[in-house]
């Protein structure tokens, strides 16, 4: 399946606005995650920045998404920004858009997430290859990750 | 040094408002945090309620506070009241009085604290015993404990 | 029940042999261990020497006993010199002497041992005061460990 | 570098002996260690079961070598199959022959293996496409063997 573009209200850690189609031909890794989401602060971010350490010299770009869909007076931007300042996050990171009819930002939606943290790794080619919920093993991501350095640009 | 009372301007986990002079008799740990401070989440805290579950048939009281004195707009009672939903927490927590000439909060003035996480044990004769900041070692803050609830009640 | 001398074949890390009676008086922690099971090697051992060193300065002695009772052939005195220097272990380390009617030595039989690692606390009356089967949780060990340090002399 | 071949004087874990030789086509991770390495104990020889675990059904073979260059008469077959049972090792485990000229064992010195724990990662043409000393990243290890996998076989 092809990714769809990102929908983000507020950009974090980037000079400029991020777009899927602006990254076509690198291998984007997708990190969605909350604040005040345990297994996000616990394990996912951490992962997230760690993937972004490791593969810094390579064709792999670390997106991280702030998908709120529940306490959203708790995390707002403001408490986002004082959190990636707390935490030492230094990846770019976009403030999901909030949806027009529920509480399930438009970003999520569109991925079909179904919750906090989630991995999705896109290919070179712009197609989801891995979407993955709750704790990932850094095994296995880094084997996702290296097969799909592998592949040539389209 | 007999332990300053608490000020706080509201309670979450517990019926009623807690004084340290309604606990006299008793040991009291005072874990002071800040939802948003990285070692406070990955150990003062988790090590708090460790305590309160350890002890939970004794005579010590985990009472936690939440001294904001930094990034106030991005530490709400709003925002904490998620923070303490998703990271289950059952033990009293009170909202530090916000201080009225600058951004350090009451009872973290009176207790002249460097920072978060702070653990500090009251005697059963309401003298502090142990003043610790930062990360506190497990073995170390139960040989405190076990010392004081071994002494008798005044 | 008063605990029970030490019976040791053989004696690492100490200039002259150890006995009990001549730590009447002092709080003695027994640490039980074999140098191949698993749960020592990650837990009980590193346990027993941040005990070691935490209360180095207190009435605490460790002493550690190689109580085997399994694999005799892979776990003989030789062994375990390049173990306890392969793994940096300081404290006091006897071979508990070998049984003469089957696999269980003199020691842990003595002490009704269930297995390793058994961490045992002798207070200052020389009475056995804990008795712990398995992965001990470092406050609860710490709790123990305060109180009976905290007991007068007898 | 084309793979040097094992030099293996017992085998564990294994109805037969292995050679490199009879695996060519498949990625080969090679995990040597002396089971009396700290370092291999808590971090290398899990990190290989990890692999075996999450490679099991691609073509990937983990192959282990006991590489014993130091404490010889600790660490002998008979303390290897103990260790084996009570760690519940589960793949391929070689005894490196012993050297003929000093404490290096064979296959070890062929390698240049500068300690324990190393691993060397095989590609499927047979040649040496990473050799690691010491504690390895589980996202870089899983990288190189994601890539390695990618390649199609000679």
């Amino acid at each position: 399946m092809q990714a769809p573009e990102l929908a983000v209200s507020q950009w974090f850690n980037t000079p400029a606005p991020i777009t899927l189609a602006g990254l076509r031909g690198r291998v984007v890794m997708l990190h969605a995650f909350q604040m005040l989401c345990p297994g996000c602060v616990a394990h996912g971010t951490p992962q997230a920045q760690r993937a972004d350490a490791l593969f810094r010299n390579s064709d792999l770009s670390v997106i991280s998404l702030h998908t709120v869909f529940e306490y959203h007076a708790a995390m707002t931007p403001v408490s986002l920004e004082a959190f990636i300042h707390e935490y030492r996050l230094t990846f770019p990171i976009g403030v999901d858009r909030a949806g027009e009819d529920g509480p399930i930002p438009v970003t999520m939606a569109r991925y079909e997430m179904r919750g906090t943290p989630t991995a999705i790794l896109i290919g070179r080619d712009g197609r989801i290859r891995h979407h993955g919920f709750g704790q990932e093993d850094d095994m296995a991501l880094g084997a996702f990750i290296g097969a799909l350095l592998a592949e040539p640009a389209p």
